[in-house]
């Protein structure tokens, strides 16, 4: 169950309101790399948490934090549109650099959310759910969340370098730090499920010897025309020769060629109403059927 | 630039056409965890590749590969509906198990694909290009590439329990080993990115001496009513307290506490037309100017 | 900022499962209807709120009770969904019932998630940021409340209908009061901003002296060939004739009738390249410099 | 069946060709705020409208008349995008503050629609099917509608502020005019169902026994560390006490305190391929069953 | 403008209702395939119509008769929906046959709509407004107006095959009726714009001099290990060699080769924060001031 | 099975970098007219063909040609960002002009990518999967494609005009060439099956004596108050009168008039939840039932 109060889990405060750079915030907010996904992600893999107690509660703790950073964003993005040009003529009136920076703006926080912030990105494209990972394998979702966390950081720090704003670059780099924690974080529970060695492949539980032993330590080279000596360059290539990273087995590299046939597919299924062409030339036995029903 | 054959990278045998089984691949195909995804996703991040020329080369010959397995699994699909019913009124005449089975069908691949695969995942959602991540961070994009892998291996090793026709279980057991290798050389391109010390925090290229260093490695509790001692908890775990897994910090639990202000926003802006009554309650110096335009 | 505990807001006991009814739950946790779209549409306007006070705040406590909501179904979805059938040979071996209901199945259930609840609706669609309204204007988010609780709740009604556990009955029973609750909450705000009279129309700060004197209380009767005397019927209802609703204006019929021109459009820029065709036969003055350029 | 002719419902003039404005009415056309979402609304409620005849006719009248509104906006956006620049080199060349307007354009504008309206919100982004809400139920069904001619009218007022071109204006006012009848219309719908205490608490078909009583209620304050003694502030809102809204009950306000368990799900099933680590450290009946498959 | 009158444009009678059936029809509704596509593309092509105007008369007329289809379609759904199981629990109590077709069921025609029909496709993906093409250029439209209205009446010819209700097969054959009226209406705006000779290459006022001489009239072969004489076969067919389909060149075939470069990027720029490693092993300029700036 | 090298099919050149270029150019790779649409297009195609052989070959061979193109143009995306700013302070302390073309820039060429290409149109909205039309119908896929390759032709030519970059002239010189013979190519195989004639209407394995008579070359006119007599000039034109363009007809204008009747649904079923008014005022007979449920 959740729990609120009125403060802010780490100060807001925007020197120069800039409405191109609460655009871009919303990446933070409602993008694919944003506090959203992450609140979501971390929520719903507690929530369908099985086996050891601890990680559900360490997700709980965190999924609960990051509902304080969309606050955060959601709030930095206020405070950079307060004052925003509201009208196109508002900005032909003023001058060339302000114009500029309004061609910069999500016409949005005028027109719908009237200056506040919005669960869009920064084309203003909406959130997705299909973003929230949890797929009942931890190690699988802690690789998940190392991700989130790094594109998340990324972010952040590119964010740091677009605003001169100090009250921005202060935010920003109380969500840098965080972000640091929480790749630290995910990476120590990788490390308690046995590190490279113990972790993979992903799922561990599957037996391994059901796998096509052939293939599962090969790099495949799709390289055509290969007068560069590409192949041989990977072969010397940290993934193609030696131990496999998971400690199960030698890389090697293979020239892609097919080991499949030609796919046959059968004529269509009259019902299935293809053109009439397409029963005829087939070479299957419906094709009687077909000739019988056309005619 | 890219060449073909006609035949399949590996074999694909349906021996008994099953079209629920065909729905459920559709997600390996078009779903978040599918192939479209990591195609797409590889070859973007080569053809944005900025860097050293090798992870370049090896990004072109696995997404080249990953086409391949669309391939694949389209085939299988097309193959495991051949003779589906194609009419709700057939599936009443036939015995209770086609019925069953025929509900779980997806409806498109009658009406729509005409028994073919479609760019959609297991519930018809169609595949999205947001899930396609290139950052323009290596190591970033190693661990989106790592997830993407864990978690199709994880899709392949339930659509291998889901069957038991053994064409379709030994097409699985191949894709299971290809996502076995590419789990293993994305961990490879990490480990020559310097391990977990070289390479976090990602981006590494950020000077942690801007970020706050209060924050950056202290895990956060926000359990409130701590009765049963979880912040205690917390400091025991790999997490709580230690040597981060970075190398550079030590792990510690703070206690959530706000240390920011209560957000204070402006009254509206009167042409983004709020209620008046949200314009004179405020406390700003906008009510006055409200109040004119109003009367 | 944001905390939690480790229990439930509500007991979530579910009797017997049912993975057919977790398909259906999922609409009100990903769905338009759903906990997900109530508690980030609170929470965004609670956090872009400008004007009195307790309105941010009312909206904060309310939007934090909504994850607790979301929590409680993404845990009745886990345990409706332990025991599922994981792969359609189990199904086929056993009983038509349980067939039928897999057939009725979310197949992400078992191949995404792991038995877990998703970001999804009972389509397996995922979440939409688009669904989550916050206007700017107190009134108008107010009715965007009333409406998803509404729905919220003929939703949570219809699952109870729709099941006869008793564990999930009893949780239904209790989010369907918390919607009563909700209801009543939004509409006390617009009773504190005046109600009808005071309320609309909305936004009440635009003023009426500016928008179109003869339209504004007309209702507009697109009917043709009215032989059944629609238009009369519309007259004596109450939105034909009387006082307006918001006590500003008389309600009226008028016939639906043109009172604009024949719009016309310049013929096309050639740089956007229609068809040669279509820039000959207009009438403006591009049509020269066209055929000079193509000739 | 619908039926048209050749003039507009109101006439669409543009003084000065704008393509930023064009950008922004796109937000009024395939925005969820805009026509064609209340035209397919009103149209799909009267399809699917059980009960009194009269609703259905009302429902139809309108969702026809929305047509003809997306059809004036449609104009009004392909009148805006005349001579709009269709190069950035052409912009260059010219003065900046059209090359500040055309910054603010949509590039689909020119690439895609050939300076045409398009089925896509002010950001491009598409008209989304999910927003078109007809629920069956009468009351909620008119609160989606208040609730969309709400923010419909909210954005025609700001577009109504971002432009001084007196056609627009004078199109927007008669827009804004429309919404205040359409307001109004639903509204009077709303009272005819019974106003606040027969339509309250939406669906009124549901037996209030069955729902919990102790929650109906009751307002819910979820913050923590009260020292500004928010749970009074509450407690005196019209919302915290008295008699509530639908006149059935008594407001309350009490503290969030967790009456549910603390959740615990199963171990996961050994088909899912959790990690086994996640298998043999539950406490659940399926871990021999793990061990003995894995071993 | 646009009107209405209370009747359908055909009868719809349904003589059993299904409701998988109504699940089906929804893929006529909002799906790619579907009515409200059609219905918005030629409105949308209509109103954004430059050039001679009985074209955009043209579409007006037919856009307008495709509301009309929409509102059969969606009578159809909710008549089929008459009497549907509305709960698991009544479905269990009866015979396996109904529970079987409640699998394929939508279980938001149950939860969300009441019964009714909505805007989405047979998955219950919603309309996108995406599908609605309207480019500018009079020929490319008739191409997609021809294009929706084959897998239109594809779609109406399998849904066809779906039923034996007589009713369902009544409608549709009115509706496969109008769709080959509307394919052929569409083709006849082709004959009048010139035929093949005329119309191509789409758009036909590029200057033809301009594209690239070498490739414009050449089958690309990419096929490579050609043992099976590939590029000879398609020599011999009607696109390898002979008079181009618009008579403005020769069809011929070549083998793919790479006429570009390799392509090289400059090494990435540091405040974009990729990995330092990235940053070093690049060949361009930037390479001094990124060590400055990290050392 | 697919291939590659590490060339480019066409020369690649950036002469000056322009990022609002870059954004412009992201709707021929992720736009609904753009290549990776294309790719997936012909390959589904291809993977689920049925009927000859050759057609199948042939969609392989351009399916694959389209991947190369999706290269060249995230090539020239990546080169159109160098040297882009990459923050707001920047900008302003530069020229206006430049200003003004950062205004048009993709932010997320900034924050997400790092200066390259992503899978998402000029306006950021994400490639979707529901763009890839494969029918199993030949000849509805050959219009799809020719649809697809005219409106990809157009949007080739506008970003020709947009540009004055000679290596970006040249590269769309060569796309635009490619797209000449794409559009032949399937015009080609229209031809082979039977060209006008023996192709409609699609599909022609319908049995044309099923569908209504009265109605399939007959021209609807939807319009009222015909004053300027439209109907007669609908009769005058190609498709009013004379032979239909398949051959198999007689045009034909008729006004609409509806031939259904006035569509009656029962009342709602209780369980539904309707308001208790909707359920008393029907006249069906489940009325009475549903007093007794509520009294």
């Amino acid at each position: 169950m959740f729990y609120h109060d009125n403060k802010l889990q780490y100060t807001v405060k925007v020197d120069k309101p800039n409405p191109a750079f609460a655009k871009m915030l919303q990446q933070a907010i409602g993008g694919i790399e944003g506090e959203i996904r992450v609140c979501l992600q971390y929520l719903f893999q507690a929530w369908g948490s099985r086996g050891p107690q601890k990680y559900r509660d360490m997700l709980m703790e965190t999924g609960t934090e990051e509902i304080a950073h969309i606050e955060m964003l959601a709030t930095a993005v206020a405070l950079n549109l307060e004052g925003a040009p509201m009208s196109l003529k508002d900005e032909m009136a003023q001058d060339k650099v302000i114009g500029a920076v309004m061609g910069g703006m999500n016409p949005r926080h005028v027109l719908s959310s009237g200056l506040a912030a919005m669960a869009v990105d920064s084309n203003g494209v909406p959130f997705n759910g299909s973003w929230v990972v949890g797929s009942g394998n931890l190690a699988a979702d802690m690789y998940a969340n190392v991700m989130a966390e790094s594109t998340g950081r990324l972010l952040a720090t590119r964010l740091w370098e677009a605003t001169d704003d100090p009250g921005m670059k202060d935010m920003l780099a109380f969500l840098i730090a965080r972000d640091t924690m929480h790749q630290n974080q995910w990476l120590a529970v990788l490390e308690e499920l046995g590190g490279l060695n113990g972790v993979h492949p992903i799922p561990n539980s599957f037996p391994q010897a059901e796998e096509n032993q052939e293939f599962n330590y090969a790099f495949v080279s799709t390289k055509v025309n290969d007068m560069d000596g590409a192949a041989e360059e990977m072969k010397n290539a940290r993934w193609g020769s030696g131990k496999s990273m998971d400690g199960k087995g030698e890389f090697k590299v293979v020239t892609a060629t097919p080991h499949g046939q030609e796919p046959k597919l059968s004529p269509p299924d009259p019902r299935g109403h293809a053109q009439k062409e397409q029963m005829m030339g087939g070479a299957g036995g419906m094709v009687d059927k077909v000739k019988n029903k056309l005619s």
